[in-house]
């Protein structure tokens, strides 16, 4: 049987995500349960390095595809040495953008498609969140809350970039809606809290083995 | 038609790889052919960036499908932004190692399997070489070539990993009997140098496209 928890965040730019992210801390904290907390690009400082050269303003002759195996290499990375060694340990792991970013980003995004869900496949080695929550606003909304001057190369790219990204996103909730938990994160924060607390205790009931530290 | 044509060098360290690949220049700089030479990792800025981590000695902790995902990321820019230039300009383009080392090193040597020819083939995008040579040498024996100090993460693998790969190499010669061509390595330099260039006289009677720069 597998043991711990894997829990990854997903959505726009500006979504109001890094709020959330927050939010699902305390309510771990709340309850005197250890979690660890991750992020993607990095995680690692393999992960660290290429995320330095993922998202390098300067090097805008990057190839789509380049773009999209170095997300897959930082995250097959970050897998192997912080993923699955917590979850095998029986930890909680909660990780900021996952797998699904690169579906959406580069498989939708970027319009390369299917290959991206293979070579993420390979990535991941079978490692899928329990439970993803999709933060679901209109990228347009999302993007005028960020300043201009604070975003990286893949945040320059023009809105219709974040809108294929965003429908790549809903078409990701419609096949997995087991796993995926779309937001509407157009509403106020507290209530969005709210939203994932009741989510987060339905999880917690249900998981059949011991949380590790709780 | 394609135009523009594409000769890779493989084989293990210590091969004599680098003192042919000297050879093959003079081969063309001795008939007034521009060509382009390039090699892996690396090829480009973003694959030069590539190639410091996926050499560096301290990063011990780089997972076989990470590393597998680095070259293939350097692989795709370098296709991309160099060699399909190139080629579409009518241009020779000799490159130091391609996508057969990593079918030899990462599929054979750290035993991945297919899952690395399916990435690399989205790396390449059916961009195969004309001509490979397979510079063959017990790597036993090459490695004995090399001083230790002066070896990279990957030169620092046991002699086993070195065997596979080698293995490796000789399962693509076997598969691809008209691409790869198989060097005896074991010979003297100016033999060795005799077999590239006939073959090179070969391949150049044979093509049926105007080299640019000749």
């Amino acid at each position: 049987m597998r043991k711990g928890l894997f829990i990854s965040i997903e959505g726009s730019d500006g979504s109001g995500k890094s709020t959330q992210i927050e939010n699902i801390k305390l309510f771990f904290a709340d309850r005197g349960i250890d979690i660890v907390f991750t992020r993607e690009p990095g995680g690692t400082v393999i992960g660290e390095k290429l995320r330095e050269i993922i998202l390098d303003k300067e090097l805008t002759e990057m190839s789509d595809m380049t773009e999209a195996l170095l997300y897959a290499a930082a995250r097959a990375q970050h897998v192997r040495q912080v993923i699955k060694p917590a979850l095998a340990a029986g930890k909680i792991v909660v990780c900021d953008r996952f797998a699904d970013s690169s579906i959406a980003y580069q498989g939708y995004g970027r319009g390369l498609g299917e290959p991206v869900s293979i070579i993420n496949g390979f990535a991941i080695d079978g490692c899928i969140p329990d439970v993803t929550f999709l933060m679901k606003m209109d990228p347009r909304v999302g993007r005028r809350r960020i300043r201009a001057e604070q975003q990286d190369r893949l945040e320059r790219e023009q809105d219709d970039f974040h809108i294929r990204a965003f429908e790549g996103y809903l078409a990701l909730e419609k096949r997995y809606p087991q796993r995926i938990v779309g937001i509407d994160a157009s509403r106020g924060i507290e209530e969005i809290k709210l939203d994932i607390y009741k989510k987060l205790e339905e999880v917690l009931q249900s998981v059949p083995w011991q949380i590790s530290g709780k």
